[in-house]
């Protein structure tokens, strides 16, 4: 959509670097580099590292698939939302976890946070979570974000609910709520992180309900249709940004 | 993720209809009524016309894929937004036009309008507008809604331009403005249909961008990141729904 960032392609890294710092690039990102967009020595690129800095780097050798450089430039990039959205949710069935973790990681979630619900059908297994991250980390180049999401491992329900305290505010997108976002988030400067909570397939389990409001949940309605997970996941984080001025 | 609807299943059937009634389903709902959820003689099943009805139908008759029965009430269901978006957009490369066609469909769009822009790089053939038209009807029946959006013919982007004085109001996702859609927003009593314009893979052009101005679409922002296509148009579908209160 960005017209300006688009003619300017931004690679992966996945450490933290120095102006003046020599690097390695290699396998995918290196052939993606060298083979699909062609970059020769002399030619400057952007690099990401996936925590909020972009780097200017001049590639100084090339091999097959593998280049050399120094990052010329560094610099911390305000494409990030001002608060954090901490994405549970659980695993999906077919492609459509992959959807939501594009779509959100797109939009600039910190983290993505698979639970198992107790209608929950789909499983993540170890490789599933290793494509997931892959996923998350195509979606950063493709947004000119610089934050990578942290991916990380399943909890159950009630390990989730243990967590709620290291969050601000815990939203929970609920069918049978009727109550707007923008009726619950009160005192807006003082959230900086926000844990969201979506479904599973089969909706959630009332113990489930009752346990999240006990814990402190917010509940609210994503409207009168019935959504899929993914597509409620993707709606609830556009309008929490909405909310908080990010979009 | 509606938990009261899941439990019931809603079939299309894509004429509208009176109470009384009697009618033979067949093919792929009848397969699916049948063979899928193994309905029976007498049991009753809900129809949706695509025309913003719902039906409760008796099962009087079954055969291998084919099935008989009887309208016994009809309702209209306000599970419909207040207003009426047409997402005008481009065709998108791979699965990208049948996600946002899925998701924004059962948001609750009215019309899906393919658009030829300068930077199109994909096209629509007929075989692949009727596939839009089944992921619209499958779509519809997953959000328990009851309207289908009209799938359009593509049109040029000169030619959707002449089209604007249809609309109430033409929005237009554009990556360089910085106006927030809460913004442009005047007088929401009076607007009862939206032409929604989402560019294409590679960005407007200037001249569609200055055509666009001249005939009166308003620019909106969709924040600092870059989104890709089918992510844009599903979150401003959903801030466009939020802003008028459907969600």
């Amino acid at each position: 959509m960005k017209k300006d960032f688009l003619s300017c392609e931004i690679y992966f890294y996945p450490n933290s670097l120095e102006i003046g710092e020599e690097i390695i690039i290699k396998d995918e990102e290196a052939k993606h580099i060298l083979k699909v967009m062609r970059h020769k020595v002399g030619d400057k690129i952007k690099l990401t590292d996936g925590y909020g800095y972009e780097y200017e780097f001049l590639i100084t050798y090339t091999q097959k698939e593998k280049l050399k450089g120094k990052i010329l430039n560094k610099r911390y990039l305000p494409r990030e939302p001002n608060i954090a959205i901490t994405l549970a949710c659980s695993p999906l069935k077919g492609e459509n976890t992959e959807i939501m973790l594009a779509k959100t990681t797109e939009l600039g979630i910190s983290g993505f946070l698979p639970v198992y619900f107790q209608n929950t059908i789909a499983s993540l297994t170890e490789n599933k979570l290793k494509r997931l991250k892959k996923i998350a980390i195509s979606s950063l180049k493709t947004s000119a974000g610089t934050l990578l999401p942290k991916i990380y491992q399943p909890l159950s329900f009630s390990q989730l609910t243990e967590n709620f305290s290291s969050f601000d505010l815990v939203l929970l997108a609920y069918e049978n709520s009727e109550t707007r976002l923008a009726d619950i988030i009160e005192n807006r400067d003082a959230i900086k992180n926000i844990l969201l909570i979506i479904g599973p397939e089969g909706g959630f389990a009332s113990e489930e309900i009752k346990k999240a409001k006990e814990k402190g949940a917010k509940f609210f309605t994503l409207g009168k249709r019935r959504l899929k997970s993914e597509t409620a996941g993707i709606v609830a984080v556009s309008l929490i940004l909405y909310e908080f001025n990010n979009i």
